[in-house]
């Protein structure tokens, strides 16, 4: 086999990994906590079913490559909660490490290339790159509606919190953004969300 | 919130329930079994990272698409064993059934462009299908081959079932058929696989 292929299989073997990676969110129907390649599957086809209501034309294939591997860091780094301000403080440097060993697994070319789309996304100044961050937004936010907001519970988590992540998902989709909003109200009127 | 949005979100939200159809395949690590979900993800980005080694010209976002969505059948069919006869018997009936209800929760004109590319997919007829059908067959093989061959040690899998299965390998990817037989081979060595 030549060392091209080789390298991709080991990279292939490795993100195997991110299955073991697990969120705060938990799966519909009350279910266990939710990993983070479970979560890239599910924004990846929501980016797909979702793109009219995108603001900007978006290039979907990128989108969805996007979807799929910008948690791939969290092998090595862990999860950060979206509302852990401690780890929040250290994720960026924990994350670039990971970024370096994971990626250079992969031939020159192919490490250059996920590593771009990978921090096309974190800095998040591009269509493609708006669009997702209102997946990675959308999606717990309806596994957690569907939930009665049992993670923002378990978390005392604030609607102020919640509707300042939703920022991103007014970039990225204004129909999407509402959709959020409509949930975030429901919520606090049910007392799952403190004001 | 329009019609349509409403239904997208439904089936959304739906197809959350894949997380919870586990397959034979365990994960590298000899970890726990692994879900639909999780398989497709992985399937996904090996489509992308490995499409220069497909035998013809292949729309990668649709191979994407393509593996991401070609288990959701399973919501309500189950996992069926590749080695289980008994059950591959019934299997199309089940899946049939499923896949009408659940595209059924999508507008009718995505729920015509999934069922006929989770059609393409199933037929194998196509450029796209064929390379989809070798990530299917290659991605539990390299966690099986990363576990010492556990699972067919597990099912008693004889190396021509394996190889029979890895036929729609080499209409996808001459390249990744020849992984594919070196990987048996390897485990017919080691006892791993019966002859």
């Amino acid at each position: 086999m030549d060392e091209r292929l080789r390298k991709q299989l080991a990279f292939s073997l490795e993100i195997d990994r991110e299955k073991n990676v697990f969120r705060q969110t938990h799966l519909s129907g009350r279910g266990r906590r939710e990993n983070d390649a479970e979560h890239a599957w599910h924004m990846a086809v929501m980016a797909w079913l979702l793109r009219e209501h995108a603001n900007e034309e978006v290039d979907i294939a990128r989108v969805m490559l996007m979807c799929l591997i910008h948690d791939i860091v969290e092998i090595d780094a862990g999860d950060t909660y979206a509302y852990d301000a401690e780890g929040l403080k250290t994720q960026k440097a924990r994350e670039d490490a990971a970024k370096e060993r994971i990626f250079s697994l992969l031939p020159e070319d192919q490490k250059k290339e996920l590593t771009a789309l990978f921090d096309e996304f974190e800095e998040c100044r591009t269509a493609d790159a708006r669009y997702a961050h209102a997946m990675d937004n959308l999606q717990p936010l309806i596994l957690n509606d569907s939930n009665d907001g049992g993670d923002w519970i378990e978390h005392g988590v604030s609607a102020q919190a919640v509707r300042k992540r939703q920022e991103k998902t007014l970039q990225g989709s204004e129909a999407l953004y509402e959709v959020a909003m409509g949930i975030i109200r429901e919520h606090v009127r049910k007392g799952h969300l403190t004001e």
